[in-house]
């Protein structure tokens, strides 16, 4: 008997993606509220240029300077084997839900790591790979020393949304860590400062597309051992990767976007968006980006 | 073999349900460009009171000040035999999607017609329900002499909106007639002047729960008659009447929301969104409104 739910849905798809952009478009910014509620109100990423012009983070923000700055602070800082916080991974013929070793160490220690690395660009990467991605409002706590270059908040965005951010984080890695496809329960607005991030892209609609899962937790220890965390468990984490895709039905019937996000750009991605995250460190081995949601 | 789509499609009704308004609320008009975007950016149905505060139209309109200012002038009236304008008719067996017919008449004919009915508003129905339903804009055409009273368009959402309506219509018409459950590809805000509406709305989500089908399409003749149109069809009308329901699964995950608007009140409809509209007459025996598209 055919299923009525998946005409349904397979209708719901093909009319939201002739109704809507199958690119991100890229415009001058900053808006105003009103046009930033337009991007808003039709769910549509959208980059912004220009936005970030004056801020002290685009101005100053290098490896000497970020020193300097954080001199004698500690960073909170994930740790995989493979540069693959949050995601998932085979353990013992079951796939689970791998989350990083989070260790606090010396800023300076990590920008040691991420210049030495930087060094060595073209050899494998290490066994251990850092990145700086705590996402609890990071900047006004281990990074507070770096808050006087950014702005609180972004005055369009506070407008149109009729709240301030909940969060501000700082995010700093370079290329041999991805952010494995995932979505997020936050309005976002990604700032990208030194370097450059990949994004993929899938609308909410496309959770069937995406193969979402229910899977037991675990986390790696220091030495990139996978621990089972028994009785844990997380739902609905999508389970295909857009760069490999799969041969199944739904995937083929998804339309990922693409969108490079580069220095002094902003991408707006809306809430419960799917994104993955890859990025390319800048001159000095770095990517640094901060977001508000 | 279950059916992922099926699973896919619960999930996202059911999300759905729980991140939204399980009512329409009412709240304090007129809202400022980025109020109104709050509720357009969540897709949200809503009334605001007060709106039409110092409107011509809602100070001036009745039975006499209609007849005077229309005096002369002709418009067009939908007939039907149950007034069903745009509705599906069992013809012969398989249902159709039937149209009323139109006729042109003088607009104190109408009225006429109208304030009789009123004053044997306890008897059964005439054998031929007319209403005044042109949708084509016709505040600037057949009913331009009562344009003076109401404004061209509504600066709130043309601010929010970014463009001017495409069209202003108005409704005239008496309980007897219906419109069945439907969607529209607009924005839009409706709002009353006399007598009073009930929606029943559903979100287009709910596509699936409202069982859209691909229909013949057929008119009623001044008689009543259903003629077919050879060849002609129309696709994804939506086949349950949400005041009757039906015993399928899919409907029992719908969520219809009721709201009753009121003289002086306006609903925001976001395009897309079912609804039935059912009405009741004012003290004249004239239920009026406009809406703004």
């Amino acid at each position: 008997m055919p299923c009525p739910a998946e005409n349904a849905l397979e209708g719901l798809l093909s009319t939201y993606h002739e109704l809507n952009n199958a690119f991100v478009p890229r415009v001058p910014g900053p808006p105003t509220p009103l046009e930033f509620l337009q991007y808003v109100r039709r769910n549509q990423p959208v980059v912004f240029t220009g936005l970030m012009e004056g801020w002290g983070a685009l101005e100053r923000w290098d490896d000497r300077y970020l020193r300097e700055r954080m001199q004698g602070c500690s960073i909170d800082v994930a740790v995989t084997p493979l540069g693959n916080a949050d995601s998932i991974v085979n353990v013992d013929g079951v796939e689970h839900f791998v989350k990083p070793y989070t260790s606090s160490e010396p800023f300076s220690s990590f920008m040691d790591y991420l210049r030495s690395r930087h060094m060595n660009a073209s050899s494998t990467p290490p066994s251990t790979i850092k990145y700086a991605q705590s996402q609890d409002g990071n900047l006004s706590k281990e990074f507070a020393a770096l808050a006087p270059d950014l702005p609180p908040s972004l005055a369009f965005a506070d407008s149109a949304l009729l709240s301030a951010p909940d969060a501000v984080n700082v995010w700093i890695g370079n290329s041999d860590s991805t952010s494995a496809l995932h979505k997020d329960n936050y309005e976002n607005l990604y700032c990208q400062v030194l370097g450059k991030k990949k994004f993929v892209l899938l609308s909410p609609l496309e959770g069937i597309c995406v193969r979402e899962k229910s899977l037991p937790v675990a986390s790696y220890d220091p030495q990139g051992k996978i621990i089972k965390e028994e009785g844990h468990s997380i739902n609905g984490w999508p389970s295909v990767d857009p760069d490999v895709g799969e041969s199944g039905k739904w995937w083929g019937k998804a339309r990922p976007m693409r969108v490079e996000l580069h220095r002094g750009e902003v991408l707006y991605l809306p809430a419960l968006w799917y994104h993955k995250v890859s990025q390319e460190e800048g001159d000095e081995g770095i990517c640094c980006a901060v977001n508000y949601w």
